[in-house]
This record gives structure tokens, sequence and C-alpha cells, in this order.
């Protein structure tokens, strides 16, 4: 119960924390809570800081339920196995690991060292879920990848000639703005920007709007586009008067031309997540360099014969070549259905 | 509770009636079943016979719960209505009419002319989804059509190379032949025969094969084909000595070279459901004239990158121009998903 008041403290800032991992932390002391808090932003006070302050003398003793292993390193704030030790925490429950190069087990280890007692694992899955873009971003140097698409059941995302206003419903396009608040930023193809001229901002829902990325080799991007102001990321030869007008409309543009930079360009800027949200030219691309983490396809209960497909680019010629997706999930959004899944 | 009992009673036909619908009654009196029965198959008596059979002087008095509304004309059996009259039933609920030409609502205005008490109604949905193939078979005058499919999550059935051994898992597979069985015809493309020689007989569980049959114009289907025997459905140029050389491998052969006259083959062969397992060149001519009635689409955890898409030919250009499907049903089968929606 402990564990899991932690993880909804924690989920509390989902889509604030970046660069850092969501963290929840509660307190208990002969089963009652005496303190509890959740890291709110990059800079802020981390969570077990907050819990410890709050639990005040009574923290002498208690059990600390905490998502993610305490640091044990100086970043903007303190150091927090110190501060855990210093209140006189008797045990301390960790539901993972952190992947952080500089923590990866130390925390654990200065805990342990300190003479507390660790338990390390209660809650793993749901944190590492929770934390998934965090951890990523740790152990594989970029950002995490969800391509979102929405098609018809029988599979397409657009009609041969592009139109894909509209292919789901209200709901399904809701919680895409929740995702949109969710994750750091949202990435199209130029060839999406010019079809549909998304603006790509969270409206149906409240909230604060992701960074919007544009992958456009050729500075395409128009500067009345409604994506802008944006991250235009162009190839070496874009055109130099079409980047400064783009500069002049408000857009960033910065050199990145395929996936990979694209990714080292938002990861440098502390993105955990990225919603990619096609097309399939730019998903396809993605795709082929193994670049893609997760899916969800938001399937419409419509059919619309031969249109175009959610990946772009060449599939594999033996159908036993096709990718695996693990915890398949479903559920109904309205008409629709929200299908996600991790690629394996 | 007795229509529920009736409805459940004429589903364990399923299958087996062809060209009959399925049926089944139950008779009550004073709050005990005295008979009950259900229509097993074409030729064989109606359930309301069974039923009265089994209730003897008991249906005196009683009231008569059959699914479908009962018959007033001498078909292979004797009409319904007399012999309910006869037996002194003084109350009939009937689920749905019957929208056989020869009786739609004749049945129940005989009864009601005869003095008993008739109820239309109760349990009509679950009755008319049972019978949804008789009840097209009868008012559109040609059987109804199922299309399934087995597509990865981004919407592929093969391999830009035609492969698709194999999209989906074991219970999925097993549910299509559950399904080949309850329907009365099974029909292929000859692409299908020639990519992946398919038996399209029902092995993973027990029961009766279906008609196979495919559609075949210029007889190319080989006489080795394990589909055999089959029906063939040819064109009137269809080489002559293909055709003698199919009929000598048993197949039986006749010129039917559209959908809709393919439809009409299988329609005076009293089928009156077909499910249509592909592949997309002939799914997507059915589709191109109005000719398929529901959908099931076998989703597998799986991404594959471009392939072929469920249904071939030219989609439309906008995307408002898609089918809706209605009651959407989604379970799980194993890994995969079985989505099915009938198209509006």
């Amino acid at each position: 119960m402990s564990m899991e008041r932690a993880l909804a403290l924690a989920a509390r800032a989902e889509g604030r924390t970046a660069p850092n991992p969501m963290v929840g932390a509660v307190l208990v002391r002969q089963g009652e809570v005496v303190g509890e808090g959740y890291h709110h932003a990059a800079g802020q006070p981390h969570a077990e800081a907050l819990a410890l302050a709050a639990a005040e003398e009574r923290a002498r003793g208690a059990t600390l339920y905490v998502t993610l292993e305490p640091c044990n390193h100086q970043g903007r704030t303190p150091p927090c196995v110190p501060a855990v030790v210093r209140a006189g925490v008797r045990r301390v429950v960790v539901a993972m690991e952190d992947p952080d190069p500089r923590v990866r087990g130390a925390g654990v280890a200065a805990l342990r060292a300190a003479g507390l007692e660790v338990e390390v694992g209660p809650g793993a899955a749901a944190a590492l879920h929770l934390n998934r873009w965090y951890v990523t971003s740790r152990t594989l140097g970029r950002p995490r990848v969800l391509y979102k698409w929405a098609a018809t059941l029988d599979g397409a995302v657009a009609t041969r000639a592009g139109d894909s206003r509209w292919v789901s419903g209200e709901a399904a396009r809701r919680e895409v703005h929740r995702w949109r608040r969710r994750l750091d930023a949202v990435l199209v193809g130029v060839g999406t920007v010019l079809a549909d001229d998304p603006a790509l901002t969270v409206r149906l829902v409240r909230g604060r709007n992701p960074l919007r990325v544009v992958a456009d080799r050729q500075a395409r991007t128009p500067p009345g586009a409604r994506i802008l102001p944006a991250l235009i990321c162009v190839g070496p030869t874009a055109p130099a008067e079409r980047v400064a007008a783009l500069r002049r409309a408000g857009a960033e543009v910065v050199v990145a031309p395929s996936p990979r930079e694209i990714l080292a360009e938002l990861g440098g800027r502390g993105c955990l997540g990225v919603l990619l949200e096609g097309g399939p030219t730019l998903a396809g691309a993605f795709w082929a360099e193994g670049l893609v983490d997760e899916v969800t396809a938001v399937i419409a209960p419509r059919l619309l014969g031969p249109g175009l497909q959610p990946l772009g680019g060449l599939g594999p010629a033996r159908m036993a070549e096709a990718t695996g997706l693990r915890d398949l999930r479903v559920r109904r959004l309205g008409a629709d259905l929200w299908i996600s899944g991790m690629v394996r």
C-alpha cells in the first residue's frame, strides 16, 4: 500500500520532471504515514527530501518507501542518501534501482553501508512502467519513442490521397492530447505539416504543450504553419532563405537530418519521451533504425479499403520476420479501440 | 428465461440447419417446462413440433416460447401453426417475425385469428443475431458474407511477397475453425490457393467441413490442391483442359465469374452464411460491390511494416468516405485480438 501511494504521488508530476525521473516517497512509522512527497520538477527538491521535511523528528526509526533508488551524488539539489541516514530512517524499500550511470546501485550500497536495512523490488513493474521514458533515456542514451497512429480497422491511417481527417473520434483525440501533455516532445514529418497543418498543442485537456518538432530536411514547413513555434530539424542542404523565414516566424531551426540525430538533439534538450505522431514516412524511417520503442494504435470502427499504412518504407518478405509486441493493452475510447504495446 | 432457453436450444444446431433457420421452442405451463425442442436440420421436424410432442397433453393452456415466428405453410414438414392451435396452446411468445416472404407475419396473424394471445419481440436482438445469416438470405436473396482476415497491428495480412504464415496464434486459428463449422461455405480466391495451399477444413475443433469454394476465373487451382474436393467458380473462358483436370481430381466446376454470381450459386445450394477467408483481391472485389456484411479482424501483436492490406482494389480519396462498422466486439484469443463488426 505504501509503495502504491508513493507511485501515485510520483505520477502526479507526469510530464513535468524531465530530464529527471518521476519519484514519490512515503515515510511510515508504526503503521502511520509521517511524511510524503514527490519530485515536482527538475531543480525542485527530491521526493525523499520533501518526505523527510514533512516528517521532521518522526522520520527516526521510520521506513521510507521510495519509487526509485535514492541518489548519493550532488546534482542541482543535495544527495538524498546522507539526508535519509541523518534523519534516522531505519529501513528503506526501493521499487527499482536508478539506471543513471551515476547511481546504479550506489545509493542502495551507501544506505546499507550506513547500517540501514534496504529492500529493492516491491512495485518494480509499476515503477519501471511509469519511468520507462527515463530508463530508456539513461540506458540507451536517447529519448524513448512512442509511435501513435490512428487507423481504420483495415489498417489505413490515411487515404491514398493522404486525407486522414478524421479517422478517430473525440474521446481518442482527447486521450492523444493527454499523451502530448505527458511526453516532452511531439514529432511529425513535414509531410504531415503540409497535408494537415496540425497545431499539435494540448487543447482538449488542460496542461502544458510539449516541445513541437518537425523533421523537415528541406525546411519546407510554411512560416504560417499552425505548429509554430516549433523546433525544425533540417538537413545540411536546407535552403538558407527558407531557414531564415522560419526563424523569423518564431521557429528554432537545427541541423538534424536523421532519426538518430533528431533524438540526439531532443535528448540534449532533456527530453525523455517523444510522441511520434507520424506520418508513415517518418515513422518508417524511425522503425527501420530500431528507434520505435512502443506503439499505440487507435483503431476506428471503419473500413476504408487500400490507403496509407502506419509504417512506410519496405517491409520484410517473410511474415516470420515481423516484430513482436509485448504487454498489449486494449481499451475502448468512445467508439474507438486504444491498443498499445511495447516493441520487443 | 424461457426465451433464453429457447435461443440456447436453437443455437445447438448452428451450422446444420441451412437453408432453414435455427429455431428453438420451449413450452411452459404454470411455471413448469413441459416440453422443448429445436430444429436439428433441414427435413427434420420443426422446433415447435418437437416441443409439442414432448409436452403431449400438457401443452393445453401452456405458453409457447419460440425464437422465430411459427410457419403456416407446408414445407418438407407440416405447418406449425395448426399444430400449435390443435394442441391447445394458449399464448405464444415469438422473438422475431420470420422474414421469409412465405411467412412474414402470416404465422402470427393465423395464431391470433385462432384466438391465441401472441407477443412478438422478447429476445429479438439475440434471435436476430443468431439467425442473421438466414435473415440476410431471405431479405437480400443471397447468402450473408463474413470477411475474416488476420493482420499485424499495423494492418498487414501478408508481406509484400505474399507470405502470411503465420500472422495469428493457435487460439485464434482454432476459433477460425469454429467459424468454418458454423457457416455453410468457405470461400477463397485462387491467389490464396496458389500462395498458401490451404485445406480450409475443420481440424482444430470437431465438426463438419463447410463447402469449400474457390473463385478461380481461369481454373488455375492445381488438381493436387489440398482444398479439393471443392467448388471451383470459373469464368466462361476458363481453359477446358484445366476444368476437365479439376473435375477428374474431384472438384465441381461451375461458371460463376463475379462475386454476385458466386453468391447466387451458393444461395442456390442453400448456403446462408459464407466465410470469406481472402485474399485481399477477392475481398476487395466483394467489398466494391457491397457484398461484405460483416468482418472479423484477428489482430496479432506484431508489426510488419508495409505489406498487403486486407481489402484490395482502390480505396476512396476522402477519409470521410470510409464505411462505418457497428456492434464492434473485441476479445482476446491467446495473444491475439478478435475484433468483429457489422458493416453499416
